[in-house]
Order: C-alpha cells, then sequence, then structure tokens
C-alpha cells in the first residue's frame, strides 16, 4: 500500500529487516540505510499506509481470502526465485495448492473450437497426471483450462489456481462469476494486487509473470504472432521454466504463435506425457508416487468414470485398472484391441482410463501399435 | 542386368575398373581379384546380360529416354554422396534439373484438404525460390507438389523431378497418365529401375532414398505416426539430409508423424522460408542471384500473374517488381497497406507476387507488421 514501493524494493526490504514487521518498526535513518531514497523511506515511516491495510484486513475476511507475505512458508517457492516476486499474495480458496506442482496453460481470448477442445483435453490429462493447472481465468483457453481441471476434481489430481489481474475479490470478465466462485471454492484464487483492485489492463501483463513464475513451465495452446501468449512464453523463457505448445495447422492463424515458438526452440506437445517428460525427475517421481497413492485409495482419475451409470456398474475404475493390470505381462505386449475383447465386464472407456491411469503410475508402458506391457510385479 | 548384383557391389566395381565398359570387359578372374564372388563373377564375365541391355536400350530410345551411368558428369552430384547410390539412373526429360537444388516434398497418399493446400502453397513457393521438387509421383502429397511445381513454369523458378518405383516408361498410379506426360515434358522423370519395371510394391521404399539422396532435404506435409513418410524422413536423417515438417492441428491423424518428426529434430516450416533459411550459405546464394537474374529477364514468378487478364495489363510483372522497389527504403519500414493505397496501377496480388520475389532476391526484407525495407541499392 505504499505508493513508489515496487516489488523488488520491497522484497529486498523484507530481506534486509527479515520481516514486514519489522520493516515497519524500523525508523527512517534505518530505512535510508538499506538503500531507499529518503522520500520512499518517510512514506514507511510515516504509518500512512496502514489505514488502507486495515481497509485490506477487512476486505480479506469479508472475502474469506488470506495475505500470504513472501516470508510465509505457504508462499510457493518456485515463485521465490524469479526477478521481481510479489512481496504479498492474496490468496482465496485452498492455499495447500501453493506447494503442488503447477503447469501454466494459456492462449488467446478468441480460440478457435479447436484450441478449445486441445486446451480442455491436455488440461484435463494433465490435471489427472497430478499437476496443478494454473491460467488467468480470461476468456477463450485460460477458461476452458480451469473448467477442464474441476472437471477432474481434487480428489483424482491436480487442481487449478486462477491468477487474477485485479483483486480476488474482483471478477474478470464478469461472465466467469460463477467460474470463479468454483475456483474459490474447488481450487485457489491468488492475486498480487490489493482487494478491490479493478482490472486495469496493464495489470495483466504484470500477472502473467506470476502464471508462468509458480509453474515448472507454461504451455501455449494458440494465439497469434504478436499476442499476450506469446510475451507470457518469453517471459516463461527468461524465468528459466520450460515453454510448451501445441502446433497447429499453418493456415490457422491462431496457430501461428505456437508454430513459431516451437520453431524458436519450444517443446512440442501431442499429449500430456510431452509435458510429463521434460519434468526434472524428483518431480516425475513425486507425480507417479502421488498417482500410485490415489490407485490404492479410489483409483478414479478420468472424468468420464464420475457417469452416474458408469459408477453404478459392478466393476468401478478401481476395479478397472485392477483387472487391466492383471492382464498385462511384464515381457510380452498386450494390445488394446486383446483387452476389449477379453475384458468382458469392463467397457472399452473404462480399458482405456485404466490404462491411462497406469501409465501415469509408472506401472505400465505404451508401446507402438497401441500395445502395453506391465512396467514390475505388483 | 546382372542378377544377385547389389548397387553397392556395382559402385565398387565402377570405382575399381574405372567405367561400367571395363568391367564387362574385365576376365573372370580380374573381377574375382576385385572381391566379388566366383559366381556373380561369372555371370559378369559371360555376357549374359547383354541381350537383356540391348533390350533395354530399344525401349530407352522407345520413350525418348536416357540411361545415366555413376559415371556421367550428369549423374547429380548429391545422389553420389548416400550409402548405396544406383549405378544407373533412367531418366525421361530435361536432365538440366539433375544440376538443381532440390527439395524432397513428400507425405500421405491419403491427405486431408490441409494437407494438399498445404503441399501445394509449399510447393509453389519454394519452387519459385528456385528450388526443384523432387517426390515421388504417388496420390495424395506427391501429386500435389509436382502439379504446384509445373504451374510455376521452369523459366520462373524450380523444376520438378518425379522419382518412379518403376521403369520410367511406365506410369503408376495409373490415373497421373497425364500428369507424368507433363513432368517428362516440363520437368524429369527418373529412375533405378530398368525400363517397364512394374511398380513392384518393394521398389518403393527402395526409390524414396534416391529422393532423399538427391535433395537438400525432405519436407513431409501430412503422414501417420508410421507412415512411409516416417521412413523417408528416417533415411533422409541418416543420409545427412536435413528433415522439414509442416505442423498440424494434434487432433488430425494426418499431422500426427509430421508433429513427431518436430518432437524428434524435423524443422518446422510455416512458410517456404522456413526451408531457405537452413540451406547452406552457398546454396542460399546461389539461389537468390538465379532469382535475381529472373527478376532482369522477366520477373515472373507467381502463378497467378498468369491469369491471361492479368497479363493483359499495363504493368506486367517485372514492371511490378520495379514499380515495388522504387517506393521502398533502405532505412524506413513501408507497410504492405500503403504500398496498395498509392501503387493505383498495380493490384494488390501484383504487388504481393513482387514483394515476395524481391524478397527471394534478397533485394527486400520483410519487417513485423507486414513492412517492407530494401535491403541495398538497386
Amino acid at each position: 500500500m505504499t505508493p513508489g514501493l515496487g516489488t523488488r524494493t520491497a522484497v529486498q526490504l523484507i530481506e534486509t529487516f527479515r520481516t514486514p514487521e519489522a520493516v515497519f518498526r524500523a525508523s527512517r535513518s534505518e530505512l535510508e540505510a538499506a538503500g531507499i531514497s529518503s522520500g520512499l523511506a518517510q512514506s514507511i515511516a510515516s504509518g500512512c499506509a496502514f489505514d488502507d491495510a486495515v481497509t485490506q484486513q477487512q476486505k480479506l475476511a469479508e472475502a474469506g481470502a488470506v495475505a500470504i507475505p513472501f516470508t510465509d512458508p505457504r508462499y510457493p517457492s518456485r515463485l521465490k526465485d524469479i526477478f521481481d516476486p510479489p512481496p504479498l499474495l492474496f490468496a482465496r480458496g485452498n492455499v495447500d495448492l501453493l506447494q503442488e506442482l503447477a503447469i501454466g496453460i494459456v492462449g488467446t481470448r478468441r480460440p478457435t473450437a479447436y484450441g478449445t477442445t486441445v486446451a480442455a483435453r491436455l488440461a484435463k490429462d494433465l490435471a489427472c497426471a497430478g499437476l496443478t493447472i494454473a491460467s488467468g481465468m480470461a476468456r477463450g483457453i485460460d477458461t476452458a483450462a480451469h473448467r477442464a481441471a474441476l472437471e477432474v476434481g481434487r480428489g483424482s489430481g491436480g487442481g487449478t489456481i486462477a491468477v487474477f489481474g485485479c483483486g480476488v475479490d474482483e471478477v474478470y470478465p464478469s461472465e466467469n462469476r460463477k467460474l470463479a466462485e468454483q475456483i474459490a471454492k474447488d481450487g485457489l484464487i491468488v492475486s498480487e494486487f490489493p482487494m478491490a483492485t479493478p482490472p486495469y489492463p496493464q495489470n495483466f501483463p504484470v500477472r502473467n509473470r506470476v502464471i508462468s513464475g509458480m509453474s515448472v513451465g507454461v504451455l501455449v495452446v494458440e494465439g497469434g504472432q504478436y499476442s499476450g501468449s506469446a510475451i507470457t512464453a518469453k517471459l516463461a523463457a527468461e524465468q528459466n521454466r520450460e515453454v510448451f505448445a501445441v502446433p497447429g495447422n499453418i493456415t490457422s492463424k491462431m496457430s501461428w504463435g505456437p508454430n513459431l515458438l516451437i520453431k524458436q526452440g519450444a517443446k512440442l506437445v501431442q499429449e500430456w506425457n510431452d509435458v510429463v517428460v521434460e519434468l526434472k525427475a524428483d518431480d516425475r517421481r513425486r507425480l507417479a508416487a502421488q498417482c500410485r497413492n490415489r490407485l490404492n485409495l479410489k483409483g478414479e482419475c478420468d472424468g468420464e468414470s464420475k457417469d452416474p451409470a458408469q459408477s453404478s456398474l459392478a466393476y468401478g475404475p478401481e476395479g478397472a485398472s485392477r483387472t487391466v493390470l492383471q492382464h498385462l505381462k511384464p515381457d510380452v505386449p498386450v494390445t488394446l484391441d486383446y483387452l476389449v475383447e477379453t475384458l468382458h465386464g469392463t467397457s472399452p472407456s473404462e480399458i482405456i482410463a485404466a490404462l491411462f491411469e497406469l501409465e501415469l503410475a509408472g506401472l505400465v508402458r505404451q508401446l507402438p501399435g497401441k500395445s502395453f506391457i506391465k512396467v514390475w510385479a505388483d
């Protein structure tokens, strides 16, 4: 709330004085000794920002939100590594998600049908793989990604984080009011902007560095050559984050951006696993372990299996995974067709979901020609 | 025509004895001393293959074709570098094309509308850039590539070479009879298979190594994951040729192959220049020089300008290039919109064609936002 105090200086002050409280307890000369201008030192030492801060506290309480300073253990550790981390994150929802592995999914606000479909499919598969889907809740690709992640459900994989360019108690665009409520309930909304901040246009590029900063990488689905998602990809690369892009027809204007990113070195993504294989070995192991745990607990991963008609079947998804695994061998590849013909009690879509889940858990490996082998004895 | 004599051994014999004639003049013991089996030495020394060779000579004369041995100066030098160059090439058409820079364009026999469109557009643009389009005259992508190259016309850029998996006097598939005649007239048909050889299925993978072997690189437009074009790409990489691929929607089965190739390191191609920039500097200079020569001669490059309605205009394409160049500056970028508004005597499509041509000739450079600068004073 201190005018003229940027994120870099704010974090430097916190690092010098150890806590935000200590910064405000410091005298003007102590502040100046820390290397800031006398005007700024006066502004901080005056305590003028405190009135605003009290208002903020009230708004936080009203919205059921929390403020997480840079020094808080809940502050996402990955975000601390970037050049200009926000000194304070406002958060509304499940703050545990800040500790999860996140992948940013971004793209144009005016996608084609292809872009929307692909954003939803990849967001769903990556959420099933245990990744948390971070995006900006803008129209188009962002919205499709959040929605798909919410459909998977928190118990079955990663959640979703919406990074706002306004206060976490605001909604932009207004058509996403219902989605925002659902994210606040089942996912997490974060923002570095104080409560009640309107969605100023200049906030959005600033916000984008938080999406990439808190993520292991950013996946661009559709966008023009000079689009916002191209800028986010550039920021991500500067932050040393992996840049992923979904290719598309060269005749589609909306695929021009991602195709160009691939030409410049972004990883081409045809399916969820193209993202997962690029993660650090530790992160991949963490996802596989999470997935194995879920299999033992309930084994639900694919959104389709939530269909009431399906869950009333004698074979639940957990059973399907187990049954499929029993029919696979560690040495001889078994084809999908063979499984579909053999497992009469399990529907083809359940078999596909089970194979997907088992692959995620590192228990099954897919070979060319839609055939599968067991990775180790269960 | 000697049974049991493979391409590797044939070329080794020619290299040992200097000419094919000398191989046939050699005694059985001289041949055995060159390291081939006694059976093969007997077969060559017997002269039994000569009767077949006489028949071949007759067929060559009837078809207006020629046989170009490995030792002939007309034999494409690039093809000599591969592991197993054909000892003899049968050729029907303009053999000068064997000296030109060629790019292979290959893809599925069952393309989508997108694949056909893109193959034609890139073949046309690359032919305009002075590259000769090599392909296999198969249904689908190959046919689209040859056709587009023929439309450009030899005087306006590169030609086209069809590499057959049968004799150059055969046609496969039969629906391409007319196309084959046109290629024999305005382009070139080559084959390593003797005259009258039927299109045996096993010939086609063998033929593919000649397409890539005589080219600077291979561009894959559409194809499944385990398609023939994926095999051609693999061969091209083994021959140390550049592999290019056109990306496509990940929901399209026919783009799965090219997308996978890009993931494995193939260069992504959005437009003709993505191929040209990867060429060796010498080859690029050669293309630019050719294009500048053509500009002085006639300046026609874009197929559109062949439209009779257009060529009857006062401003021919040559005039268009000259006029556009006069309106460009070496320091201030000029937008396409400005040129269209200013040059009343020249149609927008002529201006675009002229800019394209000037860019190819290295006289103009395109900048972001469809604006252009002159590269050097003319």
